[in-house]
């Protein structure tokens, strides 16, 4: 057995059956390790940025990791974008990036860098094996970082004679993961806290983040909020939020910096379940950083890291909230709008026609504004945001989503000027038949910037600024881009067209794109 | 005035007058300032690495830095794997990330990340801009540091406020980027060594890099070799190569390392002109790393920083070799090949139909194999490699060169596998309607993985491994993706419609794609 054939099998050991690839030559006795080993699935990007967003996908869909195979400090420097996405939503990923040989690296050679240097600032683990002999228990290290709460980034470099060389040394103690902690529950004196703020203040919010806007936490929140009024909210951007009919509803803090403040301006306490104190995603001139008014208090009742459905039904005992049922969002799907485009009517198309199980991934920025109030009592659903903030995320995250729920509809919700930086992902959709309704919200500008230089006061918009925030010189044609990587698609342009072109997709076993233009 | 307008007064002031850009939030108040400080050109990237390689090339024509434009630690990874080609093409740039407000940073908002950590094993200088007052000296400390000898990466970060607040301080007097030290010239002790070792061993070796592989310096080094008998190399990736007709040729190590091998087995002496020693790309069981023998003597004339130019005219004078007339490439036009595509085949047409003066920009990897000795005897022209290895070069740097020489045609050699890393650069030849005729060869694989897993050892390639290696399903269709981003295309299967095809590629003034299915 050689290094790479004791590496993957003790991923699979620890479960890791999933690897999300771009390799090089460093990595090449691990790709042919893959048709000895059995048992690990192999999915090919075709750029890293690809690779590392699917892993994310994957991992919010799944609570589990998959690994990525990189090819040495440039191949993970181009998945480091979507690494940021993953670490800020928690998310368990196992990297493993192939470097030079031991001997090779003080040589110098072209592709040589400073492979944990560029790691580090998007990982919580970084290790580079020491040899063949090291990498089962590397391997397992690494799971265990990835898997401990609430959900980490490992990055395993594996130097390519680590690989190739044979192991010498029995390996069946040491391939087990660490056993990882469980999350640890929250003092009692802090849900004892938690329900006497709520006990004597019925306007106070509930920021929900993490694991808590899952489905059967999501239900103790909801009686929380009948019992003693609170509201509930969610991030601006949550790693999965479950909802539709049937699920308790929570309202999005917006991300335009005056309505999120509007928002919490009367709230004179907030409980935090694995969120963080509410601040704005940018600084503007004369505006406030932190969302909340001076006076607010804040109360964690529990870190991301720690157990939050334990906290949630505590606080939900603690507060006597058990007995309530909660507001669970009623089936009301609208009527499909017909005419023109608008962002509005997109919310209301959607809502008509997600279907059960749906998973969305929504990198529809400007357009979306309104989705999620849209889509609240659709069909129940799974609705992803990008919680770093990092731009080129919905393709890869969708295909992520989509390998790890084989029997659910991925509806991809992207914009045209965030399609543009991961577009080979498309590829990967179609490499994989993954099933997958992508959206291109086409409106030929990266419009979040044209609203930002107001916000920011930026008030006047020049020839050349407008030339660096408008992308319709040459106009991008996604239909066609589409169907250049195997993906079918088509383009519409009004509300009619794009409605039978929702039907045609849904029914499609398989990717499919429409390039909405409006 | 205000920070952003400072630092763009102090770039221009300092002959930085071309920016590379993909702004975001944090970069609106230097977008906006471009409309107010006259002067700079700005191009739009749809994805950094586009706008990295992007400054890459125009550096490596120009010799002086651009400045780049990006978001944020996300931003920035997106650019790293370019910049890590840059750093070893020993190319220019100042990068300017923009940061949160410095209030803002402690708030960790989503977007927040470590920018310094992510930027320095990619950047030869980092430093965050303490505020606006700040940005004048800072924005020309980084341009000295970009423009120190051999040329190198320096990474500004950009605190928003510091771009919004007003400057109050006269800056007059700290614009102006610090004297650059000139290349220091060798010690006459190595230059007489030199000299001893060309006039005792006629088989001696010279290795040129850096500098060294431009007209004048070649000149220097083709009397050396008219002289002595003294071979000429360059490195396998070479920044930028001057060559055809009227030049001095050098011959290319080879990337195969047993050719390599071979090709230096009988050199007693090995003469560095900013060179490293020779070494292999990558280490393989049972093969060297360094590619000369244990016994070859190894001397540095003069490192990749110091004075290339001098020191060859230095070499040229010690050894008597001034009155030698160099050897250059006498003009030899092949005739076009018909039939079935070849990679040989595409060689020869390449080398009877290259333009005076084009820059060919060669990601052709395995297809292009013997372009370089093909088109030895073409009309003149400059070949510009991927110095680091790094993939997703050649459509990012070709459209900084085709900036750089808006008069001449770069032809962009790409493969479908690396191109496909950074297709969005055709959106930029497309928008700046760049000179640039870019040839794809579709072999529909990672030719050279599957070349590699045989030379690392791994002999047997399974069905897993294979889907890793072959990009053939689902066939990518490269006539339609340039297509959609607005660069005209067409796709050819014989050589005589590719004959054709470049006939009316090199007509164009503008960009133009064929796809070269073989």
């Amino acid at each position: 057995m050689n290094g790479a054939e004791s590496l993957l099998t003790s991923l699979l050991h620890n479960d890791v059956d999933t690897c999300f690839a771009n390799p090089g030559t460093s990595e090449m006795h691990f790709v042919a390790a893959l048709d000895r080993v059995s048992g690990m699935r192999c999915v090919l990007g075709l750029f890293e940025g690809v690779v590392t967003g699917a892993a994310d996908g994957y991992a919010r869909m799944l609570d589990r990791p998959a690994v990525t195979l990189l090819h040495l400090g440039p191949g993970l420097a181009n998945g480091l974008s979507n690494l940021h996405n993953a670490k800020r939503a928690q998310s368990p990923i196992v990297n493993v990036i192939g470097d030079h040989a031991t001997f090779h690296r003080q040589l110098d050679a072209p592709l040589t860098s400073d492979i944990e240097g560029a790691a580090r600032p998007f990982s919580h683990w970084v290790r580079t094996s020491a040899s063949a002999n090291a990498l089962a228990s590397d391997a397992a290290a690494a799971v265990a970082a990835a898997r401990s709460a609430p959900g980490r980034i490992s990055s395993l470099i594996l130097p390519a004679d680590a690989a190739w060389n044979e192991v010498s040394v029995a390996q069946s103690e040491v391939t087990s993961a660490a056993l990882v902690s469980p999350p640890a529950r929250p003092a009692d004196v802090s849900i004892e806290a938690a329900a006497e703020i709520l006990k004597s203040d019925r306007n106070a919010a509930v920021i929900l983040a993490g694991y808590a806007t899952r489905e059967a936490p999501l239900e103790f929140a909801g009686m929380i909020s009948a019992a003693t009024g609170a509201r509930l909210y969610s991030q601006t951007l949550t790693p999965r939020i479950t909802r539709g009919a049937g699920r308790v509803a929570v309202e999005r803090i917006p991300y335009p910096i005056d309505q999120a403040v509007a928002l919490l301006k009367d709230v004179d306490n907030i409980i935090l379940v694995g969120a963080s104190a509410p601040v704005g995603f940018f600084a503007y001139p004369g505006k406030p950083g932190k969302l909340f008014q001076p006076g607010t208090r804040i109360h964690e009742l529990v870190g991301v890291d720690g157990d939050i459905p334990y906290a949630l039904e505590a606080l939900a005992d603690a507060v006597g909230a058990k007995k309530f049922t909660p507001a669970r969002a009623e089936l009301d799907l609208p009527a499909r709008p017909t005419g023109s485009i608008s962002p509005e009517k997109i919310g209301q198309l959607l809502a008509a026609t997600l279907p059960t199980d749906a998973i969305v991934v929504d990198e529809s920025i400007t357009t979306g504004r309104s989705f999620l109030s849209a889509t609240r009592s659709s069909h129940p659903h799974d609705w992803i945001l990008p919680t770093g903030g990092s731009i080129g995320f919905a393709l890869p995250v969708a295909a992520g989503a989509a390998i790890a729920c084989a029997d659910r509809k991925v509806v991809c919700l992207e914009s045209d000027g965030s399609g543009m930086y991961m577009p080979q992902a498309l590829w990967t959709h179609a490499r994989e038949s993954l099933n997958i309704l992508t959206i291109v919200f086409a409106n030929r500008k990266y419009q979040i910037l044209r609203n930002e230089m107001h916000n920011v006061g930026a008030t006047e918009i020049g020839p050349k600024a407008s030339r660096l925030l408008d992308i319709d010189d040459p106009e991008i044609d996604w239909a066609h881009l589409a169907k250049s990587v195997g993906v079918d698609a088509r383009r519409v342009d009004t509300m009619d067209t794009f409605s039978s072109a929702l039907d045609a997709g849904f029914a499609t076993q398989g990717p499919y794109l429409i390039e909405v233009a409006f």
